[in-house]
């Protein structure tokens, strides 16, 4: 599984998604860029380095030194572009596995990494990047991000149950009814538009990125939601806030809310098995619990469940 | 890699997608409503089913047996399926790979099969076809597709050679000339605007699927191609036709050309390392070969030689 998710990333094509994704891109760069007394004279780990983008806002930013780790080919790419930047100086890239690599530094001053996926947690990179953090940060350092949240709210969109779910109902003259739940239960990502957005939003998840342990990142928790209008409720949306603080005088954040502008991340949609009637200011109670597959780390199991029905999500 | 391929047929969107690909759907349906009298009272098998949906067409169509074989998960859903349509007298369905498993019958009348990858040959579900032929094709049955080419066209899409090659020049502020060449060998899949063809088409490979063997699957081929106006070639572009010729008084045809409506495999556009201009008439010749991967049997590498300048491409 990590040979394929790692192969992945040598494909050259998402790399060029993730670099024009100029919301996830330009966040990391003004969180560099605006806090330079932060980055000057200091050490820094840049996990999952991909093309070197990070690391070479950060040498720009000021560091003594950087060093990029990647465990996919684009490092080769990354070395090639470090050098045509001149900056091989400053920047130090490893090819390999964070958790078997030695950097040539006793500890870093500060960690940056862009590890987020799907519905944030999917892919878990996290994890490598909490493990960076216990072995190399310094007492004091930063992490950024050093925050974020997962918030979910309540969606009224008939066309994408139509075609995720109706459908169903007859395909080329057939029933495939079984599909419904199939389908149902793999977390679609999409990009959501902000007027189906049915409800208040509800935070479910709090990191701190600074201190959390990767046991916590299976997490429960309870959400309220309350309806802005009447409508049907079709699905619920998941998605995440990501805030550069730790350290910095000028403070970097971006949300991938359906109210936000889009980023490769979209939305994450849950359809929900049978549509439900709200009114205008009606609360739904609901709990969500999100854990790691155990057959395939890098994916996710999401249970939801809403005034009484659960549901079983599985982003794979 | 076989457990990745077909795992990831294991993802039910992957199916919702090339159903509701009507181009796709509806020519098998077609061919297959359109000529009962080849298909009544037949055995019929079909390689790689999926949801059923082919062979549920094949026993509308009057097949007194029809075999679905699956190595996905997805068969499990197909069982299903065919249970709710009340054809599980007709349809037996297995799971397993072609290569390993037994059918009930000594031999079969009609395959059909929707194995086509991008660039046609991409996934290399073909070679499972041609094997299922020679060992349970009874003499004088239809393989059905039957035929199937493969083209190339000239294109003018500054567009796109902007996206993928003049990008890299100032990535927020940094040269990453290196990418320009990476990203380029990775042939692109997209929906090519058809009036960005600037030349003529050629086709430059003609397979007979009741007749060819998996060897002539690798292949060279030369090719010249006419300009149609003056302009600036950035691209050769790649797509197939499918035709359902073999037994069949009413013969189906669909294709992937630019000039068609689209469907999930789009085009496959090989970016040139320089563009080239040309004048209205003027002919460019060149040569492709396509061939496996060694080292990745479902990644294909494809080398373009136009008027002496030779690159190679990969999809994987």
């Amino acid at each position: 599984e990590d040979e394929a998710y790692f192969s992945s990333y040598g494909h050259f094509s998402i790399h060029e998604e993730m670099l024009k994704d100029k919301v996830r891109t330009e966040s990391y760069r003004d969180c560099m860029y605006k806090n330079t007394d932060l980055f000057k004279g200091k050490v820094v780990l840049d996990i999952g380095c991909g093309t070197g983008i990070l690391s070479m806002f950060a040498a720009k930013a000021g560091a003594r030194r950087v060093i990029g780790i990647d465990q996919s080919d684009i490092i080769c790419q990354a070395i090639d572009i470090v050098r045509e930047n001149g900056m091989e100086d400053v920047i130090t890239l490893i090819k390999g596995k964070v958790e078997d690599v030695d950097i040539p530094e006793k500890e870093v001053d500060i960690i940056i990494s862009e590890w987020m996926g799907y519905f944030l947690l999917f892919e878990s990179m996290l994890d490598t990047v909490l493990y960076a953090r216990d072995k190399w940060l310094s007492p004091g350092g930063s992490v950024l991000p050093s925050h974020c949240n997962i918030s979910l709210a309540g969606l009224r969109d008939e066309s994408l149950y139509r075609k995720h779910v109706a459908y169903w109902d007859d395909v080329y003259g057939f029933k495939m009814s079984c599909m419904k739940v199939a389908v149902m239960r793999e977390a679609s990502v999409e990009v959501v538009n902000k007027d189906s957005v049915l409800t208040t939003a509800c935070v479910v998840k709090d990191i701190d990125i600074e201190k959390c342990t990767v046991k916590e990142l299976d997490f429960s928790s309870p959400f309220s939601l309350e309806a802005t209008s009447d409508g049907e409720l079709t699905a619920i949306v998941g998605y995440f806030d990501i805030f550069f603080n730790s350290g910095c005088q000028n403070k970097v954040m971006f949300s991938t809310s359906p109210s936000d502008t889009a980023t490769h991340w979209k939305q994450t949609v849950f359809l929900l098995q049978t549509p439900v009637n709200v009114e205008k200011n009606q609360r739904l109670e609901g709990s969500v619990s999100c854990k790691k597959n155990r057959r395939d780390p890098r994916s996710l199991i999401v249970t939801i469940n809403l005034e009484g029905k659960t549901t079983t999500y599985l982003m794979q």
